[in-house]
């Protein structure tokens, strides 16, 4: 958000600083566009955008504890897809994964089957457990992890405390839902993964959070930042429970910095995922317009599809500016531009970052 | 061993009990050669031996935490070779296993790498750290992944507390012996795995031994038994830790069931494993008398090969039979041949029981 802001001072002649960008990150969707964002920025003629430092703040509200290990999907897709190890086709998970443990657990008579933890990513969760177990917070762990796979970016978790979600669902006929009668709390993965959101859920909440303090150097990340950018992400369960962290929420109404986001919403409808669903237990409508709304004490820019453009209303304070382009990531040149849009977008409301497109 | 034992009444006519058999076992020697045992007693004509009823005892002191993973190779080289998954070639771990999870953990810089865990058998080390981490007794834990293997055989821990066995290197010539310089302390996976007992051992130890208290069941299954009988184990890290465990050698001193064994060295090596290096710790030549006289004060029948056959001395009280036979399990029909011979050794020394085979 940027606020009446002094100008600020000219840039140092030389070396240029690097652009410091904090980006809100969920899954599969903040992962593909961060990729994005990283090769906008290396292909960028600015040298201080070419030396650009980029912070993640990590969602780890669907973190889940399966077969005795932890598991934090969110940090490993943009950490597995920023590394070059994820399953391009998936998005989530290993490229070229096997399922030797999870069959086995299954022939064990394990529970649950129906989320499938791959042989390689296994590996991930015995390493994260182990140091976990031994007392390193998250943030360590996850900083330990990047070390091999070297994502180009600062990945922070949102919190080194657990933060679960969890999710009331509506009573449901079990003949139309695999035996599922809902009218019962069940963790976020089971509603995601098993159900595929299809039962409504009455109300989401992750746990947790309330009470959670940020990972060390998140709140920093954002009131340091030249520009915080929103991916596509969640706006529910993904951005919006980052946005619970106690302090979170109070540093993007603070920063100096714009905060410009991507409408995960395209035409009425999430472009990837199921942030209807999400939507509709807040009783939001899944527009882009009705999600920046979510945003609306500290949103400054907004790329929304050509057909969702909308005139911003009273709640964002005359301050979003709402800019229609192409939002579907079809592919890596696609996904760079629209992540450059976005970046454009913030240094163009920046008080000094106009000069540096 | 059987003692001044007064006259067993007469078995009732029908149904007839089944013969209550008990083997303490480490892992590939003893697994291979319980196989055997089933399966002869599975073929016998007597029908209390058809009916008999195998508990192993089995040996714990090799166990070892990994990667966060509770490993327990010996109870899972029984499970897996009387259950059907076991890897028979190797003789340990499972069969058609990968290293999916082993490839990335090394990719991590975990270490130690000299113990490779396949996939399949993760599975197993996971259930088995989620239960004890849940409180169970790893006695109880055993039985639950017995319910998957259904191994044929009671299979007890020899204790529900932690013993691991250390050994303490010679120090030694680097240059002979991969970079180990010796003169320390490893667990005794490290020198078994990844030294292959190459550097001398000056002393090896089961820690925790000392506390332990018998899994329950154990003493139990000693003190009721019909027969006792010690497959070809490591008489040190195998066997010998056993016997260490507090009142199971009081159990075995005090049953008035005869104790028979197989030797574990012929014609002065062992016929697996490299229990010569565990022996010469111990000061213990490598021959069939020397272990037996390990053994001394509760073993009444011994098993050896025909060039091993020599006249028990007083150590053992003018009690001790010793019996050549065609030792090495060269197949199962060989290893079937061996543990009939066995069991119908102790049967011949038990009072009871002669009239059996």
């Amino acid at each position: 958000m940027t606020e009446a802001a002094s100008p600020a001072p000219a840039a140092p002649p030389s070396p240029p600083a690097g652009l410091r960008v904090t980006a809100l990150a969920g899954g599969v969707g903040g992962a593909r566009f961060l990729r994005g964002l990283l090769a906008a920025l290396r292909s960028a003629s600015a040298p201080d955008l070419r030396a650009a430092e980029v912070t993640v703040v990590g969602n780890t509200a669907d973190d889940i504890t399966l077969h005795g290990l932890r598991v934090c999907p969110d940090l490993d897709s943009v950490m597995y897809t920023l590394g070059g190890g994820i399953d391009d086709e998936r998005g989530w998970g290993r490229s070229d994964e096997t399922s030797g443990v999870a069959d086995e657990l299954a022939a064990y008579g394990q529970q649950p089957t129906w989320f499938t933890l791959g042989d390689k990513d296994i590996a991930t969760h015995l390493v994260r457990t182990r140091l976990l177990r031994e007392g390193l917070p998250l943030s360590e762990v996850t900083a330990r992890l990047c070390e091999r796979w070297r994502p180009g970016v600062r990945l922070l978790p949102m919190t080194d405390d657990v933060v679960e979600t969890h999710v009331d669902l509506a009573p449901v006929d079990p003949a139309a839902h695999a035996g599922e009668a809902g009218g019962r709390r069940v963790h976020f993965q089971e509603w995601w993964v098993r159900l595929h959101a299809k039962v409504p859920a009455l109300r989401i909440e992750p746990l947790g959070a309330a009470a959670a303090r940020p990972a060390p150097g998140v709140l920093e990340a954002l009131s340091d930042a030249d520009v915080v950018v929103l991916p596509p992400s969640n706006p529910v369960v993904s951005i919006g429970t980052i946005l619970q962290v106690p302090g979170v929420r109070d540093a993007l109404r603070a920063t100096t910095a714009p905060v410009v986001g991507v409408s995960p919403v395209i035409g009425g409808a999430p472009v990837r995922g199921m942030a209807d669903a999400c939507l509709a237990a807040l009783g939001v409508p899944s527009t882009a317009e009705a999600v920046a709304g979510l945003y609306a004490d500290f949103l400054d820019g907004w790329l929304v599809a050509e057909a969702d453009a909308f005139e911003p209303g009273g709640a964002h304070g005359g301050r979003l500016r709402v800019l229609p382009r192409p939002l579907l990531m079809s592919g890596p040149d696609a996904t760079a531009a629209l992540a450059r849009a976005a970046l454009d977008l913030g240094l163009a409301l920046s008080p000094a970052g106009a000069s540096r497109t």
